[in-house]
């Protein structure tokens, strides 16, 4: 499979996909594995989450910004593996961004609630395959 | 949420799950995610997979049997995540254990085949959630 062909494909599996797991690296050098709703992307490079400030998730990356998301359609044998950094941000932009209807409920103190923060991870390398077709990529 | 009742309710979940995901320690210190079918488990213990010996994660769990195992029901939002490591084995009983007829697809020379081999990972902690229940726990 060419590079283009697999990254258009991959932003496809993204723009179809509700969740993303993202991977992070834990205690004692052991890796960590969440189930996280894809809020927005930038294409290909850049994924957003919104998280708690007060997480185990977000300690570790402050820690360790080094990252993986992973987007698969189980079905179809079809995934798509991002590497790359997470900024954990607060900045007023990042988090309007991110906000919804119903984001009061996990944060009861609204756009501002300190417990509030914005996970933006950018990729710059991938993986993609569907059934024993499997490209790697440079971002 | 008790210990006991997290463990069951996960036990709950992998035996419901076709898949889980496989995270390991890649290149350069980032965390790197894989889908993969759980063919059998022991209990919450121990989760057993099948793979390609050729394969880039083979490689990486030799270097590294550092390892986490995720399983999740996104619509319920609940999920377990399960920190080991991973022994890579090609002995005769572990293949025969995970052999399953159309395995020839993957393994074309059969059980014995230098391209298979068997994943057995062993846990020593876990979390469960659901909703917004939590409970970690050792193993």
């Amino acid at each position: 499979m060419e590079k283009e062909l697999g990254i258009s494909k991959g932003l496809n599996l993204i723009n179809r996909s509700t969740f993303a797991m993202l991977g992070s690296n834990g205690e004692e050098g052991y890796p960590n594995i969440k189930a996280m709703y894809r809020m927005e992307n930038n294409g290909i490079n850049e994924i957003w989450f919104s998280t708690n400030t007060s997480s185990k998730r977000v300690c570790q990356l402050l820690n360790n910004p080094k990252a993986c998301v992973y987007f698969a359609d189980l079905e179809n044998f079809e995934g798509l593996m991002l590497v790359g950094k997470i900024e954990v941000l607060q900045d007023d932009k990042s988090r309007k961004r991110l906000w919804r209807d119903g984001c009061e409920k996990y944060y009861p103190l609204g756009v501002k609630d300190p417990d509030y923060s914005v996970l933006r991870f950018t990729a710059h390398k991938g993986n993609y395959y569907h059934g024993l077709e499997n490209v790697d990529f440079k971002l």
